[in-house]
């Protein structure tokens, strides 16, 4: 019979209440739902092996009506200040892990902004916008193996490089060593095949930030013609926090204007845009503000299509939507666009930078609107950059 | 105490002896060796409960020595006949399932003479073979989770298509389905980096046969910038028997030139180019005969490039060639090669076909040399398209 103290001003209120993997000192890793500055332990508050798993599968796989359900119980738990006390833990003491265990990892491209921006840099002399981009969600499949939970260090990947002055390439270290700022979202109840925009929220379970760490030299030399590979495959971080779908219905809004219409398999009924503020920090500076609710497409529209072939899912897909990039250059989500290729460097305080040098450091925060002015926290994905 | 029979010219004798999971009707899949025409229940026949698992992960995570230690008791068994009367079974009675647990999938583009081809057919009017084609081995990740076993049906997928003489793009079903015959490689062991070309075989377990099914209509549209998409996720084949490196010693061959000569991280002490030839079916006509040993890169340099930046391996990752196709009209692994697109119709006795028709079967068959002019068989990789 506990009640929780929690600061007025929390990104982890009552409406809130993310899942994630946490462990303390000499325990196993399992589920705990984030209130304040606290960890509620499931395995301990609720009497369910589920939460006494190292990673959230198992219960995201038992669909929305399991999910509602246990939303309530914590909620309940919390309200009546009726949470074992044994099952409160500052979150100063714990250590967090990989959420849930990654299925098949699929990063879009759904910034209108970012790909414009990136087709001016990788091909200036064509049309920035390709002639699909607008019919549907570009995506690629990434590795799976190599998603790693905020706090892990990220080794400068080696490659080849090849500058348009070059004659053949080199091998080294990379020299571009960039970030994406992006949205991810995460499969629970499998699938056979198509899953509609209007059943996004009957599979998909939460959502995480994600950094989708890109070495631009290595990716500008390899990505003609299967996309990218080495270039992107040594690390993509992903925030210890799941919010749930269900915590995230104020944040709902419109998409932009699609314009052509999409085909009728991408069509919502009510949009999964949602309004979800994110910042970057470089070094402790803040260097960008994207905004997802910029966003061409909807992570329902997304998929949408990537299920439309009859592809199966699986609990654990993981699904990104490529780097958020608003209009303004300030709301830039990667630094080969907010630094122009590394023709405009940023400051940060006495320093500036094009690309990331070893011992950087970037923070990505998000938050979304909630119930009655309060702010859903995502909280943040950071990571360090070691040296190759 | 058994001796088993095998037919004389089997190419699964004694120098072959393939893993995969089997079950017989009532029982649990399990781990199983084919010899003849039999496979060997090893969860009867060796106290080892990783062969009681319905995958070959655990097996595969032991390591090369465990391999060959395991490879030893079942040649003595075989040879001593002294394999158990029990762990017998006849081809005939089992039904064969998926070998193993994917983890990445990930598919090359190793053939110059595939890549040459689909260059001139998907870029009419540019170089085909790209600049960064022969420094470095092109690959894309698939979606692991539609890896499916030899024998499953693959439905036609529905996707957006766009003939270059349409304005927009229409949904509906892939009037372009083919094949790509192609040979993967499974990761047994896992590494925290980077896997050299000589430490190939330290890492991994074996190989199958592979059909990247294909729809070239929906790929044709979605793959710029970022590569295949729905074009491949929807259903990806292997063979059900993984033969092991250990069984493709004298298989060992060299690879064509290379020239230009690649980078450091890439040279082989002896190459790991295999001699594989492979037969194509559609509907049983035999339309084809890739030979794998004109496989430009081999697949330890394919490991070793997809690991050179950091990217960590686990157990159950699997890489596949890309279309083996060599250099006649008849060795073509893909239908839109062999078929110029679709303006060549191949003859399938009273039948002509340009691109796959529901209801149409295609059998991909696989062999190399063995000792003493033996054959070591792959089996085959077949399966049927239904209708969208």
């Amino acid at each position: 019979m506990t009640h929780i103290d929690i600061p007025a001003d929390s990104e982890f209120g009552i409406d809130n209440l993310p899942y994630g993997i946490f462990s303390t000192p000499g325990t196993d890793a399992r589920v705990g739902v984030r209130y304040g500055n606290n960890v509620i332990d499931l395995s301990a508050a609720l009497n369910d092996p589920d939460f006494s798993s190292s990673s959230l599968n198992a219960f995201m796989a038992r669909g929305r009506s399991r999910w509602v359900e246990v939303r309530e119980s914590v909620t309940a738990m919390i309200v009546s200040g009726t949470t074992p006390a044994e099952a409160i833990v500052s979150v100063s003491d714990v250590t967090m892990h990989l959420p849930f265990e990654v299925a098949d990892y699929v990063d879009f491209y759904a910034s209108e902004h970012h790909a414009s921006n990136l087709g001016r840099l990788f091909r200036p002399d064509a049309e920035p916008l390709l002639p699909n981009w607008k019919h549907l969600p570009v995506a690629y499949h990434g590795r799976a193996g190599t998603v790693v939970v905020s706090g892990a260090d990220v080794r400068r990947p080696c490659g080849q490089r090849k500058a348009p002055d070059e004659a053949s390439p080199t091998f080294g270290p990379s020299r571009r060593l960039d970030i994406e700022a992006e949205m991810g979202f995460v499969v629970g109840v499998p699938a056979d095949g198509p899953i509609s925009p209007d059943e996004f929220s009957e599979h998909v379970f939460g959502a995480v930030i994600v950094n989708d760490w890109s070495a631009r030299d290595i990716q500008a030399w390899e990505y003609v013609p299967l996309g990218p590979n080495l270039g992107k495959s040594f690390a993509t971080s992903i925030s210890p926090w799941v919010v749930p779908l269900l915590a995230l219905e104020q944040a709902r809004t419109s998409t932009p204007v699609q314009d052509p219409e999409p085909l009728e398999y991408l069509r919502e009924s009510r949009s999964w845009a949602l309004d979800i503020d994110l910042t970057v920090a470089w070094n402790g500076h803040v260097v960008s503000h994207p905004p997802y609710s910029a966003m061409y497409w909807s992570p329902a529209q997304m998929l949408a299509h990537e299920t439309v072939n009859g592809a199966t899912s699986r609990t654990g897909d993981l699904f990104a939507s490529g780097t958020i990039s608003g209009p303004e250059k300030n709301q830039r989500g990667a630094f080969i666009e907010l630094t122009w290729g590394g023709a405009e460097p940023v400051s940060l305080g006495a320093d500036t930078r094009t690309f990331l040098e070893d011992g950087d450091e970037v923070v990505i925060a998000a938050s979304a609107p909630g119930p009655n002015g309060s702010r859903i926290g995502f909280g943040d994905v950071r990571g360090r950059i070691l040296s190759a």
